[in-house]
């Protein structure tokens, strides 16, 4: 199953995603929709659809209660940077403000010089788990989705804690669906090309099997801290091939289109500008 | 003015608070309250009054939109640590589940064994601004509140982010009231006494005017890469005396009280125990 929030008829709505044909669900997006412990039973009801041109892509959670973001996850990109494997995840943090859809545009702050772009799959919560076991932490993911971490990499390296650089109002898009396990090889744990494009060019190309920390132990990990709720999300990180580790280093200037893609799950598909 | 949000009658209820009397208000808590721009009128009217033994406070923000928190900002710490003032504040996040009452139990979770107190300064916000200018970002501040900002030391030096060891679930104390800028000496950059007891014994005392960055540069510093709304807060960083850094190291042991007090708002008292 394939679950959108759509932006149609001046309002916000859950939507169901059958090939190019959204219907639209009883829920505002899919949070909402989620925080309904019969969601996937109610996810499948009829109701009004649009095509694709008919509708806009919101956020695929428009305001999650949590974003938890983790650094430094793809395997081979660790061991190929000469560090040994980390016994625990990095965590980091994101407010909502900072999504956008899958097709916005991203605005390049004036006060930044230095944007870049992080292909992430991203787990989305679909029930309440505290200290979840392995088995509890795999019934509680919902499904995945694409997160580009958008990093204002000046900011980010300004202090010694990277949440100035990663919470620019409007910068990280998500999307553009939600796949539930059952769609995806690998199914909690997927098996998916991950790729990010700038201009055509391809900056980065990983498997989300290469993870350290899989989604169903992140959950099981970040759950033995805080309750995870439907709707919470998780960015498990990017592999390399970031613009800042590059030599010369690059960064995305207005009139760059960057793709970012997980197969199975669709793409991020992203103009980027200045803030007018 | 004073405002507190108080568990009475079996719900949630903004409060005004004069004296020992709490006047409910028509919304269910403070950040409710301040999303009406009118709040200061509202926060006036009359209504049903309860006295301390009638209500539990809950948060004095029972869900921020944001909460986010300063690392090393006291100059005379900083100084006495032979570090340099830092050029930008370092910045980290809480998410909301971890936000208790101002007299709820500090419960020790089992999963870790250096749990430590750290007294703040804490900033809500009562307005919606993005880029604040220093005069915006004074009329932004709705007021002060004390919070606890407890830390899993073990969890916070597993990785080079902090997060996760400020966000243990229930972990932390924020209130008892919000007190309005007009009410403190120094205004929207306070200079009040803040301390935390430990069973009696003082274990931090500092002057909250001894901020590198005050309460104004903060709205403006975070208001530039993001919005910020009523309700949000921002918890200005602690002082000097925290049991990580005594020799021999001190950590919260079950059955210990903790006192965390800034002078003209009030205290958190908050009991410790193990969870059972």
């Amino acid at each position: 199953m394939r679950l959108a929030t759509i932006l149609v008829d001046g309002t916000s709505r859950a939507a169901r995603v059958d090939g190019g044909t959204y219907t639209a669900l009883a829920a505002a997006d899919v949070r909402e929709l989620l925080e309904d412990p019969s969601w996937r039973t109610k996810a499948q009801e009829p109701g009004k659809r649009y095509t694709a041109a008919e509708v806009r892509l919101a956020p695929v959670v428009p305001a999650p209660g949590k974003i938890v973001c983790v650094g430094l996850n793809y395997r081979t990109h660790i061991l190929e940077m000469g560090r040994d494997l980390p016994e625990y995840p990095t965590l980091f943090a994101k407010f909502a403000d900072t999504l956008i859809g899958a097709h916005d545009d991203i605005v390049l702050p004036p006060e930044s010089d230095s944007v870049d772009w992080e292909a992430e799959l991203c787990v989305v919560v679909g029930a309440t788990v505290r200290r979840a076991t392995s088995g509890q932490a795999a019934a509680a993911i919902a499904g995945f989705t694409v997160l580009n971490d958008v990093s204002m990499r000046d900011w980010q390296f300004r202090t010694r804690e990277w949440l100035q650089g990663k919470n620019f109002e409007a910068s990280t898009p998500i999307g553009p669906v939600l796949v539930t396990p059952d769609e995806l090889p690998g199914g909690v744990r997927p098996e998916l090309a991950i790729t990010t494009a700038v201009d055509g060019e391809e900056m980065q190309r990983a498997d989300t099997g290469d993870l350290v920390f899989d989604p169903v132990a992140l959950v099981e990990y970040v759950s033995t801290m805080i309750t995870l709720r439907p709707g919470d999300v998780i960015a498990t990180g990017t592999p390399g091939g970031v613009g800042h580790a590059r030599k010369p280093a690059r960064y995305l200037t207005a009139g760059s289109k960057v793709v970012t893609t997980i197969e199975h799950i669709g793409s991020l598909e992203n103009t980027v500008r200045s803030e007018s």
